[in-house]
């Protein structure tokens, strides 16, 4: 390895800082084998934390991409349309491209492979999934032998900090501990991309492609965010011996997957419901390896830096990255989302009168759907406001509760639409 | 990659089992890519649970070993000396090798990829350290950029079954929970190199080679098994909110390193308490990507074999294995072990009789140990064995702690030598 990798990196924000920050004054090793060359931002007036050489830096993003001085470009640009502009014309010049661009990658990684085919150059992705763990690259290499069955994750930090912090602090709403994320520094201004739950399917979007070799774009699954969570659910949960999770779920069932991601109800003894404030988890069930599970920061700005890095030495290691079983797409086809099965929690607020609950379990049992238990909460000192009813049922599909969900929701005794969350008693 | 990768595997018990089945019966795709050429043991005639070609069973290992048509080797004979002398022919002949032997590496992993480097042979060894998750690879390539700080490691599967079991049945001891594992297959007829540490030990120094550039042998660490762990420890130290694991830690202070394998008290809330039954977990801290834990199956046909299959696919995926940071020897001194400090849990069995407290804390007192709580323990109804007496201590030194526990067994109050473990508040 007689001369450097030499870098341009396209964006100065939090995750380019830790770059330069790990590449030019860390005292890694790394720092041997790689020359950052250039760095590229629009706005470089802004002050920031980890300070770089001023000869390096440039408003001129395409002059860097051109530069035939440099080998690989690191995009940390973010978004989709400049960051896919420019990650197309590096592949086309045969540069090799590190991104931690999880909404690109997920949304035209295919269409960049092709492109990057083309002219031999290498396309690598480590830190748009867990940037703590090389979860990639783990997919990639040495389970790329085995067969996966399934894949349970806790994929954004901002959600998990956010409902670690409801279970911590009974009583805490889901606003208070949203703001105060935001004041930590662990949620966006915006977090609508996190909550939403959008975030964590472009990122299983990008480990399904890897791991069952099937393209399920993220608006293509189903979403259902942390908005909706209450304190009344974290701590009903608790007390049933659950923790709540944003999980993303996919899993082998026949010939099909089953592809979901959503708020869920796991055991408290499960190791993903350890797994707390901004840190992700993988468990990954496969044929021969058996159950797995990597634990590590979803953010930040050395975790994520870290993954980069990480690829630059895959770069600088590996003339090819290993392709001959990942590219072989086998499509299989996602089940219905109506037709996937489990238990389900139910927190429906109601008025404290009599009849109530024959009139919601009957709204139930019309769909099949039977009831393991019910607690009336009397968390409301004000009858105006109603009390919070948590019904736990056996295991019954999305389709049928959601089905029954429209008919409860119309009953006048309902002061608030009922709130659902899937029980995976399994993990 | 046209040609297959022809392998010879050695030896044919139950990770030569699992071999042959992934390798010829799995209808995983690795089967398209490798073809098992000859199946090497000294003993032909046990019936075994995975059947192979009788035309590629042989007791001739030399022959394998020297066959020109074989490009890898497996080996699988287990102990060193056979193994040792198998697998230098097998580099020696240029030929790559797989192994999943602890021992070997441990002890001559140095020597074998010297060895190795002057016929250009590869020599891997996934399998070695926790078969279900494929760590190694992760030391060599997705944080060979990073500079490791600690790991703190299960890394026994046998030992973490029998404390599991010790933890869930109160008043089941030792010797049962030993009997229970050997019935159920978790342990050997003779466990000995599990408990008593030395399997951690040699796992531990091969993580450390890897993560520390280090090398330290397994005779030279500082080993505590778990023969002396009792029911009473187990229960002890859930009621104070703890659980006993056979810990391997390694940790940067300065520029030496801090080794030892020995059980400890980590507490109830980490990540690590909940790794149960069978399961490894190494949990690493680092300086770019923060703290990560990779928890798999330590044992078992299937998650050791994936290991070793996972090694074939990046003998077929890469010319080269990554070497650029990874073979240059650091060679950190190791911490003198009675200068390490810890807080002490110590159990001792006393005559239930006065004055007792007040010569065992003035024999602690006098090496200037502190005492944090203690609890006499009502367990045993027969005065003539005597009572447990559990004593937390505040943070001290190993060697303090020794002194102080000689002193101790001498008491003529004391039935039992005092048995001591570490706590590690902070994992």
């Amino acid at each position: 390895m007689a001369e450097k990798l030499r870098v341009g990196l396209l964006g100065y924000g939090t995750i380019g800082s830790g770059v330069i920050k790990l590449l030019t004054q860390s005292g890694l090793d790394i720092e041997k084998y790689v020359q950052l060359v250039k760095v590229a931002d629009t706005d470089l007036e802004r002050p920031r934390e980890v300070k770089v050489d001023p000869a390096l830096l440039t408003s001129d993003t395409e002059a860097v991409v051109r530069d035939p001085d440099i080998d690989v470009i690191v995009e940390l640009i973010g978004g989709v349309e400049a960051a896919k502009k420019f990650v197309e014309m590096a592949l086309d010049e045969g540069k090799d491209v590190v991104t931690a661009n999880k909404y690109l990658i997920s949304l035209y990684g295919d269409d960049l492979f092709e492109r990057a085919a083309k002219t031999g150059a290498r396309l690598l992705f480590e830190a748009s999934v867990a940037g703590g763990v090389p979860i990639i690259q783990t997919l990639r290499e040495g389970l790329a032998s085995d067969r996966i069955l399934s894949i349970n994750a806790i994929l954004n930090g901002t959600c998990n900090y956010i409902l670690t912090r409801m279970e911590q602090k009974p009583g805490m709403d889901y606003e208070e501990a949203v703001a105060e994320a935001q004041a930590r520094g662990f949620a966006e201004a915006d977090p609508s991309l996190d909550i939403s739950g959008m975030d964590t399917a472009q990122k299983i979007s990008i480990l399904i492609r890897k791991a069952f070799r099937t393209r399920i774009l993220p608006e293509e699954i189903d979403i259902q965010g942390i908005m909706g969570v209450s304190n009344v659910d974290v701590q009903s949960a608790m007390e049933m011996g659950y923790r709540i999770k944003l999980l993303a779920r996919v899993s082998r069932e026949g010939d099909n997957l089953e592809v979901w991601v959503g708020p869920a109800l796991i055991p408290a003894e499960s190791i993903l419901a350890r797994v707390k404030n901004e840190f992700n988890a993988i468990s990954i069930d496969s044929e021969a390896h058996h159950l797995q599970t990597y634990i590590g920061k979803g953010a930040g700005m050395l975790p994520t830096a870290g993954a980069v890095v990480g690829d630059l030495f895959t770069l600088l290691s590996h003339r090819n990255v290993p392709s001959i079983f990942a590219e072989k797409r086998l499509d299989l086809p996602a089940l219905d989302r109506n037709d996937i099965r489990c238990r389900y929690y139910l927190r429906i607020i109601v008025r404290d009168q009599p009849g109530v609950l024959a009139r919601i379990s009957n709204a139930l049992a019309e769909k099949n759907i039977s009831i393991a238990s019910v607690v009336q909460r009397e968390d409301s000192p004000d009858p105006e406001r109603g009390v919070p009813l948590v019904i736990i049922t056996h295991e019954t599909t999305v389709g049928a509760i959601a089905q029954a969900v429209l008919v409860i929701n119309q009953e006048q005794v309902v002061l608030e639409p009922a709130h659902t969350i899937r029980i995976m008693d399994a993990l």
